[in-house]
């Protein structure tokens, strides 16, 4: 392993330094990198449990959000789901996806609180992250544009706002785009920590 | 500069290490090291330009598409521009924000090429990368959700379909949507990239 390599390295110069003189700053820099390096791991932790419970939080918002209207005619019932539009099917299926992978990034995230030093786990959490960044910024951006549509409507287009009628159910959907919002930001927060961790090893 | 101090510690070492023995495995990893780094670079500064051009060429389209069909009534002339649409005004200043983004990056990125060793542009680098990165992901997104809804229509809320009438308006506006997709697959690559570089220095 070449990581193994540079370490023994370094303890042979610390061995030929110390038979020149006594040099105590060596040791103390370490350990307090090692203790910065934990405080960063401990962070990303609980900022990870954040983004777990946003997004999950979003998708099963989204997902149990419908609306029947209390009148109908004889044919026809008014109902209102997220399965009607393919952007919230999206944003349903990516913020499940970033649920699901948040929790399996948990272990390494604790892999780098027992072992700040560890340059592994932090690289496949910084790539990973990166991933799930860019998946649950998709999907919360494209709810956000046919929420928006459903609120506003289109004249150009001739699209009509539907809020007017379903209110509960387009409540419910911008609450889970506010929540996508929340998971986004703490991925970026994830992502950005995780690369000052890598920074120094 | 707490950097500098380390760099003098390990010329100390191998000072140290010299007066004790020949070692010529010290300075060969290091130079390998150095040539894997600019290869990265390298590597980080042309994908930015790609990145560049795709975000560029993504908000002249989407800026330019406009259509005014060949019949009109007396009171009303059929018109489409981005400008009807927020998502795609979005779409526009996101864009042109990325690719000025991209050019003052250009400078940093250089700087890591010229010191393939130093930590601070990189740092800076990877950070607003994901900046641009979430922005450029959100803006393409809810354009693509947009743009979905002019093609296909949809049944449930009563929107119909624009893209019979406007063909050409339509033609732009999904050329403008895949080239941010392009940029969004390189910026990832980049964020990639960088974290790998951080990783031993």
């Amino acid at each position: 392993m070449a990581n193994g390599d540079s370490i023994s390295i370094e303890v042979q110069d610390a061995k030929a330094a110390a038979k020149l003189e006594k040099v105590p700053m060596l040791a103390h820099p370490k350990n307090e990198n090692k203790g910065w390096k934990k405080g960063i791991a401990i962070t990303d932790f609980v900022l990870r449990l954040g983004a777990l419970a946003a997004a999950l939080g979003a998708a099963a918002t989204m997902g149990m959000s419908d609306e029947t209207l209390p009148f109908f005619t004889q044919f026809f019932q008014f109902e209102a789901s997220y399965d009607d539009m393919p952007a919230f099917m999206f944003f349903v299926i990516a913020m499940a996806l970033v649920g699901g992978y948040l929790v399996l990034s948990l272990p390494f995230s604790i892999v780098t609180i027992v072992r700040p030093h560890a340059v592994g786990p932090r690289l496949l959490l910084i790539i990973t992250d990166t991933l799930a960044l860019t998946l649950s910024a998709s999907s919360g951006a494209s709810a956000t544009a046919i929420v928006y549509l459903a609120h506003n409507g289109n004249a150009s287009a001739n699209w009509l706002a539907v809020c007017d009628q379903f209110t509960d159910f387009c409540q419910g959907v911008s609450g889970a785009v506010v929540s996508s919002f929340v998971s986004v930001a703490l991925l970026v927060i994830l992502v950005i920590l995780s690369a000052c961790a890598l920074r120094r090893n």
